[in-house]
């Protein structure tokens, strides 16, 4: 199922080391001018190769938009993109064709296919973002004009964890830093840990914070369509994520409801926000926030002992260039498959009444 | 979205104080014997009234099957099925026609729609997961004959936590006790902690770890149909849930990767299974484990601040019957849609080869 | 695949000798006043035993509503509802159990699902369309507000054929005859041909000609969803039907483009409608009209040779009470897929603009 | 709705005069041998300039596999293609920026997303037809496995009309004339009205017949999910189709059931096939055969009164380069609707049973 969403849909093809990748995106709104600048300044922010802490793969993802624009605006046809791969060592990875990297998808592609493209992951690369992030920066052209925005920000690496809520920090600042942290201090804590970790030749995890601004009333709806199981399933299916939690989240369990539940006071405003900005599923006006898990990178730059196509013993050692940690770049990711999935509940409510 | 699933598909209908609540199962296989004491069972694990940890509102929960099978076996129709509401104190509920509860779905509803159903909570009610368990109970019935297994247990109750991985625990003890946890002790304290919040007018939330044994190799695909998605997108439409992780979840983001990876032994065996079951989105045949987060429900029996349909200050205290804490409850619920999303993934994964 | 509609969406259960028929409609839009009796009258038009010319199976079809309304208004959640079967006479069917009719689905029920309901034609029934009766008559009441009108009326019994055009008939007569012809003196030939017929024990075909009115510019899109290619495969999945064709249809195709082509006068308006109000597959504002073809129906009330379950010379003599011409009561039918159709369409454009 | 299919999804993009048009095959099965070359000559099929019959523009059409094969064989992962579009003359259109042609997509679009690519046509143009014959071509390979063949013909142009039925011509022949009908004698005249029809400026529509061979019995659902249903759908979103009939189609509505009903002889053969292959909404296992009304291209190389994007009188006179008749080139194009459905349902069928 390479196809996210109900009327803004987002269909991804493409491999790390095959001619390129992209996708479709099906119900973009028509009428709405399309900045090409801010799609590559999106795509940069993912790229690889943009500071120290990441793979060194340089490659400039350029997109090239194919067809749903006419005279910069979209005309309610779907859009399709491609970005070329370039600066691929496919053979770096010709002593993956027969062995299984662990806690990788060469395993389960394997045995699932039969048949698996072991160049740079294939599919399971995460170069399959790309597209993801495209479909997101077009999301995001049209949420500002309904004045919603989305932003997300490395709030844990490893054990260096951010203890304050996302309205604790000036998320202006995420930007002014490599690991995207609004807290410039933690950032460069953060940044020597993830030197420190590339230069032991292995990887870490941490955690990304979301957060929707200027969110209607309405969006989401009862039994399996809840806005935060929508939010929930985008930020699973993003690689490396282990976990999903929104408002008070896994903490919040240990509470009673009495110092739970979110009190309205004059004017349906609320005194707090637990709920995360969704009650029953639907949006309630206040902020959405959300935090997504992510696991230290499988790929280690060591070796490691494995087994082949055969099961038989082996040792495999990455060469090629990887992240020692994703964090950094998953944050426009975070943020592309929240908009997404935002613009398509917002359409959808679109349909409720006559 | 009243729907779940892609080939098996659920879905459902009702609300808490209309005739009923059911729904229609399509795409279960043809051909299965069914068991109506077993359908009936897994209904009884999920009543109110099981025990004096729930709700006092004592319902039979009957469910009358209306289509689907032939002399007891399943035909490949649709099955349709309905639960009769019954024991409605519908009168109980006149005072909230106007207010909205504090954390609940009155307002957000009223927003979207424009009306709402405040009897019971409508269909924000509980009462849907009945057609979830009817759904859950055929999906295994269906599993059972696949030698996959599907189970649950509360592991948290507010502070009070089960420390040990699921392996740890002897889950053949989860039904022994009212509260569903298979540390017989732990399962007292549980049961203190819940009758004292129940005598203060409170709630309290908790944790269900859920676990799916004898799953095949290759269930799940990549990109947006990651079988971890599906399961948290699953989990996360449960009322009242909060966050959902897998395998190492939110705690693995510390470690490091060396630390992390599931290591092959021979055979393709696996030394450790901190993956959860699932690799690149696909499971690999470990047990496939998850937890779950429930808020303390929003419904509490003492007076809370709140406002009306204008937005005027105004005062709600709830009568009618709820429970002080739903894990108990929910385990089924649980269980259900984990079931439903791996029958649904294991017939997907037939269509990946001729 | 038992669901229609991708935002008004019908899934649909039920077998002929079963419990009752039904159905749950999921995205009916909110706070529509739905009157009961309207309903009941839609169903009223379908029902066995209404006049000399259908089966003598006398069913009240009573259709109990169970979800989605509050006050007699719908609320945007789900609306199931359920139609008991009554005045079976399974017994009837006994000898079908191991024969195949010829014509029938019993083969390639038989042969796909490895079981069948072989009583009075189970899920293959055409009682299966009362749940498609009950969806139509909520969207009629939905597209009324819009000041959409459908109707359908028997163009063609046999060889007796209506040669005019919609235009030439005053729809307002179709009513006021058993075979639901507006043209009174065809619908006396129409009848006659029927009772000659039924009392020949063999059955006919026909035509039902439907028009939608009143439809805004703009519903339907491009590519796979043109407007007519959802109504055709709307009336292709009622049962009998053997062909579609809008406009100008099969007999279009040996004119000229010069001849086909509808001109624009000032303002918009059209010289002629061959194009039969859908343009680049979007409706264009002008009525929407088609044709519809039913064989004849399948049972005989004679003997026909056939095989049996193991491929067996046998012969089969349908007892049962069956209609010679399913044309009169398929005309809601035909009705109440196209206002499903077009209220989805209608709906799904209200997602292309922000 | 620019998707396709259900388990086999096939995506499209591409305007005429944008830089392409292509898009993405999903679900298709794993470990299929793909050959280029077929892939190349299905499109040679339908390529513009390939006689003297159709539109002169010349373009090469050449086919780029972006993603999804590994060492020429199908991974299970999405494939995506791309079509350059070269040889575009976009001036020939500047006069059709603000009139409407007669008949056309132009006006309908305009209204719909208030704003359109009036250039060739834009996303209405027939090159979007190239994205399905790929897909096509991808469902006929892997058909070919099952001994499943799909072939297509040319059955009428204007009034000439082959009277047999496809079981009186052989298929084999269809390739041998510029027309694609498998009478030589009649594709001759075909051919002369095409050309004088060509020759005054004029356009003519006419009827493809299809046949599915060596489907197997199982194929298709009751209700919605008919067969034939489904094909019909396919067919009627082809531009300029305008009807769709199979088996017995319109012309057996006047018959009577003792006439119409296909007799089964032992071993379940059938001594007729009016069903045309399908009964109950499931392949019975002979041959599938089905037509499809073209009606005369919109386009004319001649003077048409019309009106402008503000309602006011004009005049068109298309320049461009056109099809007098689309039938030769739309034949490749129902084959792969056609091949797309059956594989996709073939694919659905293998869910049906554990």
């Amino acid at each position: 199922m390479n196809t996210f969403g109900q009327i803004f849909r987002l269909t991804t093809f493409g491999e790390s080391h095959g001619p390129g990748v992209g996708g479709v995106v099906d119900g973009m709104p028509a009428g709405i001018a399309v900045d090409a600048a801010f799609l590559q300044a999106e795509l940069d922010r993912r790229r690889p190769g943009q500071s120290k802490l990441t793979t060194a793969r340089a490659e400039a993802d350029r997109v090239e938009i194919l067809s749903g624009l006419f005279e910069g605006r979209t005309t309610g046809q779907p859009i399709g993109f491609l970005v070329r791969n370039e600066n691929q060592h496919s053979a770096d990875y010709d002593n993956l064709r027969d062995v299984f990297r662990p806690s990788h998808a060469d395993y389960t592609y394997q045995m699932k296919y039969g048949i698996r493209d072991h160049r740079g992951g294939g599919r399971s690369s995460a170069r399959e973002t790309i597209s993801r992030v495209v479909g997101g920066a077009l999301a995001k052209t049209a949420l500002a004009q309904l004045g919603i925005s989305i932003s997300a920000y490395t709030s844990q690496v490893g054990p260096l964890r951010l203890e304050g809520a996302y309205t604790d920090y000036d998320l202006s600042l995420t930007e002014t830093n490599p690991v995207r942290c609004p807290d410039p201090e933690m950032a460069v804590r953060m940044a020597e840990l993830i030197a420190e970790v590339k230069s032991a030749g292995d990887t870490i995890g941490g955690v990304i914070t979301g957060v929707v601004a200027g969110c209607p009333v309405g969006l989401g709806s009862p039994a399996f369509g809840k806005l935060h199981a929508r939010l929930g399933a985008a930020m699973l299916s993003i690689n490396a994520v282990k976990g999903f939690e929104y408002g008070a989240g896994f903490d919040g369990v240990a509470a009673r409801g009495s110092e739970q539940n979110d009190i309205f006071d004059e004017g349906f405003r609320l005194r707090t926000n637990r709920s995360g900005g969704v009650q029953g599923g639907i949006s309630n006006g206040a902020d959405i926030y959300f935090r997504v898990a992510f696991k230290p990178v499988a790929t280690l730059l060591r070796e490691q002992p494995t087994v082949d196509i055969d099961g038989r013993r082996a040792t495999v050692h990455a060469r090629g260039r990887h992240d020692p940690c994703v964090l950094p770049r998953a944050v426009p990711v975070v943020e592309a498959m929240a908009a997404m999935t935002v613009l398509d509940e917002y359409l959808l409510n679109r349909t409720v009444h006559l």
